[in-house]
């Protein structure tokens, strides 16, 4: 492994995109030493990765490549889009050697590489569910097959494993793949794009790393077929076919297919201005961020389709919000990010991190949650492996590409957009080291310590986010008050000549926040959820005894006080406070009652615990819920 | 068409079953003439029969049969289970000739029936979509394919033109096929039930019309087959098949199914009290109405599996409430009672028939709702037919045959269980006639009047439900109190040798009352719906010109003033009060907030007009709902 490669593992590539505000830079470049993600990250590396390569082998999914080959005389095995399942594995283990060198895991990727490449035909098509008598299905049912969905999975891994390795064995069987699909579909020669995207940003990605002008131009093709009259997928909704594109203004139909096609299309504008999406784009986010989207930033509320809703309908018990699509969210919000550079995107992405991906795995790093509900009563428990196995090793590569979201570089200026104790090493687009330290308990604290170790003898704007939550923002420059610094679009600027050794101290405010929600969003009336910083808190039945917290309500002027326990759920800060609890099975065997007015219900002061939501269900079984009745303050 | 046939149009026939407290009584026996049901019923026979006819026509459900028996050369049209769409129109069609005899509907159900009987093969199969190639495919997947479905619901349609008319001719196809799926399956044969319940009470019903012990037995074979370690539907839920019938205690899986297997265990417990289900009977019914139940008596609230969910999980803009389930669940709530003679499953019924059945079918009585929602933003709308079309003719059927629901009779005894004005002509179980007029204004008013025509020379219990929200009882027999009346179980009992003349008068105390549910049901926090004698309400745009309905909250100590509009929505009784409305529009793109308090929200007063849940959507467009906000009264 080069030096030069892992100084390229980028997410997303925008260093030569005409249309990008900041480019990225390398997932190695940051190194995080906190006691939040650093751990998670490890356990990523240790047991997550190596447990779903497992996996992968015992489910099958590799063996399908090599009875594809004809090495194994098997029958196909799962899923026919289990070869996705394969390939995101491979992208998160090539993400993990670009920060984490380990010839383990590197001559396991090649082993698998090697299973891939020869399950490939000599035409370059590759999915190893339609060979043998399925051979004559290829390309005929894009609309249900996923078949250009496992093509893209194979893009982006193939991508992250050249920028991570500096190799070009699975690049080889991708752009061979890549174009064996510009042969069979395009202008005059073939109409056709997948019902589920995810090719779309593989092939802006390939384009990135190859140049080749095809793929750009093969994503595109595939973003404007649809929503067209001849109706690819009967224009429905669910396949995103109901409207062309750039006339697309709210999520609808399966949640990670719409945003991964907004993934998509965010890519291909980057690169080709021109493509008039950006008015689409900004409609969805409005859609997502005013209407369609949980307050952890889960999207896709209906389990019925794995679908958005109705603007809205945001059901707490019954919310679906798939991990893969709060995974969708962060790609597309970081992509937003990179091209328009504003904090409204970097603020959603941190958001979803933590309380809409993160909750989609275990502490121990080995369990998945496909679904995450808001609440629950015990039943909904995260399992080690699913038959539809795409959220494990979605998880997987985010957290192995995890540092590669946090700072980005520009002409003369550097962005911060995630926060943890860490050492970032960027280069600026000229070639020239910026590199600085961060101290922070984040994000159980917002108290920030920047010291820098390396930068040019010239200005550089050092733009550090002030997220929305944010009370307030005090910061100091070598002790002082910096006068020339702005706050612009919810960054702090700091510009000026930076020395090694300069310090920039900076306190984002965090203080504990109820938050309520939009009327319409039936199931919230009465309700508020807890918020400390980037974190939305639950109160779990594992820290409450006595009561139901289904019955547990909280009085308005009530207090919530952090304490940080250190040695609860690996570490977090919990809320306290005093409830007031009911009891439900009052009710005894009654649904519904002639009602007895507010002032009727028997209750009792009863400890509250919040816990962060991405913690629940890591201990016993029992009720939880995010939401919590608010009620008038005890008299 | 003979009076002695006319007679016995019972739905369900328990006048010889060994576990039957009521015996039904025919539907040609109470005639309605209120100003309520009797328009629908009359709609029903002069639009709904005539257009559903049409449909099945149009839609190719007819030439279905016409393809089978060869008279047509045509592919087969539609979905596998399309039979049994022709079967429940048939079904409608006899009750509706029992009490009002039309030779032409006579003629058409004769033509109809003939199409059916020239598909039935020669070994009495009868099933028009496995025919020709698919012949080889009989009983090959009983799971999905909707066989003994389609085949019980000829057999209702059999059992009730046998009563409704004398004839034979439906009912000697479908002892055929009985015959021939008795020689299919059973003990030693072959095991086997249909995915889908429905068979086993359509059995039932033919073992009470020709005797034939071979029909009950299987149908307690059917359900027996349900829940084995042999897993025939994989154990789902979804089928019932999780555990054996008598060990079920919950409602699960897909709500119709569950509540027609529910029936159909009830049908046989009427005639082997030795079956063991008793428990399971209650247990489930326990289930509905405690934990699992719409405030409508809607079940069903997952549109996912159109399925039960979870205890308390019924959210009200995602409501399924499909209204085969509600039908369903007044067919198994008739038969409970016929079994029992408990109030309780009448009251069930009564608000279930109000509440959860009529609101599928719109004013003009040709379009139909699938799904039932108690909250909508007024993108729900009737439909006139559905591909899957199973609500529309169960609805006809229903109404066909309601006034066969109203009374029963046992030994010197008449229950009368749902009111209107209507007139009874009952035959008690020695041959003696009972007859007397019910005047009232009922579900408008509960003040009614019987007025006794015809009665047997010796005393007779006459026994007047007193429904669950009757506020008080009071009532006179020929204008003075009735010392020996007992009210036991919810049955006001007026025992005497009654006379032609003899005048009772009930006044059940109907009062507008609001509703709140357990506090598990997360949606109905801080709400409350309304209800006035049967009839749950709910407030739709179409009243609220200036605010939205979503916005429209209703003060604690508000008075609810109920006012009759004889113009509206084909003549109802309206509540009418004042609201207090916020506009959620100033929440302006925000979909979360910082938490301000109860207090801070600005609101005005606005009249608020509650209408019947039955009659929503059948004007413009627009928001719905059913759980109102209640908020302290203002100061």
């Amino acid at each position: 492994m080069s030096e030069t490669a892992n100084k390229s593992a980028f997410v997303v590539d925008t260093s030569h995109s005409p249309n990008g505000v900041w480019k990225p830079v390398s997932v190695a470049d940051v190194t995080l030493t906190d006691s939040f993600w650093e751990p998670i990250l490890r356990r990523n590396r240790e047991q997550t990765i190596p447990s779903q390569w497992q996996q992968c082998e015992e489910t099958g999914r590799i063996d399908n490549f090599r009875r594809a080959s004809g090495k194994k005389d098997l029958p196909f095995q799962g899923i026919f889009f289990n070869d996705s399942d394969v390939y995101k594995w491979a992208e998160a283990a090539a993400f993990s050697l670009a920060a984490h060198p380990d010839p383990t895991l590197d001559r396991l990727l090649d082993d698998v590489i090697q299973e891939i490449a020869d399950a490939q035909g000599p035409d370059g098509y590759l999915n190893t569910y339609f060979v043998f008598e399925r051979e004559k299905e290829r390309f005929t049912n894009l609309k249900d097959m996923h078949e250009l969905y496992c093509a893209g999975h194979l893009f982006q891994a193939a991508v992250a494993h050249h920028r991570a390795t500096g190799k070009t064995t699975l690049l080889e069987i991708a752009t061979r793949l890549a174009d064996c699909l510009d042969r069979t579909f395009g202008p005059g020669i073939r109409s056709g794009t997948c019902g589920h995207e995810e090719a779309e940003m593989g092939l802006v990605e390939l384009y990135r790393v190859t140049g080749e002008v095809r793929y750009l131009s093969l994503a595109q093709f595939m973003v404007e077929q649809r929503g067209q009259q001849s109706g690819l997928f009967g224009n429905s909704k669910y396949h995103q076919d109901h409207l062309p594109f750039r006339e697309q203004r709210d999520f609808v139909g399966h949640a990670v297919r719409h945003l991964y096609l907004a993934c998509g299309a965010t890519d291909i504008t980057l690169e080709r201005p021109e493509s008039g999406y950006s008015e689409a784009l900004n409609g969805l986010w409005k859609s997502l961020t005013q209407r369609r989207m949980y307050v952890t930033g889960g999207a896709g509320s209906r389990w019925e389709g794995e679908a958005f809703g109705e603007d809205y309908e945001l059901p707490n018990d019954r919310a679906y919000t798939e991990t893969c699509a709060a995974i969708g969210s962060v790609m597309w919000n970081w992509r937003m990010l990179l091209m328009t550079g504003e904090a409204k995107y970097a603020d959603l992405m941190e958001t979803t991190l933590y309380n809409a991906v993160l909750p989609g795995l275990s502490l121990d790093g080995t369990h998945y949650f496909y679904q995450n509900p808001l609440a629950d009563r015990g039943q909904h428990r995260r399992q080690k492996w699913f038959g539809c196995a795409c959220c494990p090793p979605n998880v997987a590569r985010l957290l192995a590409s995890l540092s590669g979201y946090f700072c980005t570089v520009a002409k003369d200026k550097v962005g911060v957009h995630l926060y943890a104790r860490s050492s970032a090493d960027l280069t600026l687009p000229d070639g020239q080291p910026f590199a600085f330290d961060t101290e922070t308990d984040y994000p159980w604290e917002a108290r920030m310590r920047f010291t820098i170790r390396q930068a040019p003898e010239r200005p550089i704007q050092f733009c550090l986010r002030t997220p929305w939550w944010a009370e307030s923002v005090e910061f100091t420059v070598n002790g002082l008050q910096d006068t020339q610094a702005e706050i612009e679009g919810d960054y702090l600027i700091l510009n000026r000549v930076w020395l090694p050794g300069d310090v920039v101290t900076l306190d984002l405010g965090m203080t504990t926040q109820r938050v309520e929600s939009h009327p319409h969003i039936l199931g919230n009336r009465g309700r508020v959820a807890l918020q400390r910083g980037p974190l939305i808190y639950c109160i779990e039945q594992a820290d409450h005894p006595t009561s139901d917290v289904w019955d547990i309500a909280l009085p308005e002027s009530e207090p919530l006080v952090p304490e940080f326990q250190p040695d609860l759920l690996g570490g977090v800060t919990v809320l306290k406070a005093t409830g007031i609890a009911s009891d439900a099975t009052e009710w005894d065997g009654a649904l519904y009652a002639p009602y007895v007015g507010h002032s009727e219900m028997e209750t009792h002061s009863v400890p509250l615990v919040a816990i962060p939501y991405f913690a629940w269900a890591n201990r016993d079984a029992g009720p939880m819920q995010v939401w919590i009745p608010s009620v008038p303050a005890a008299e």
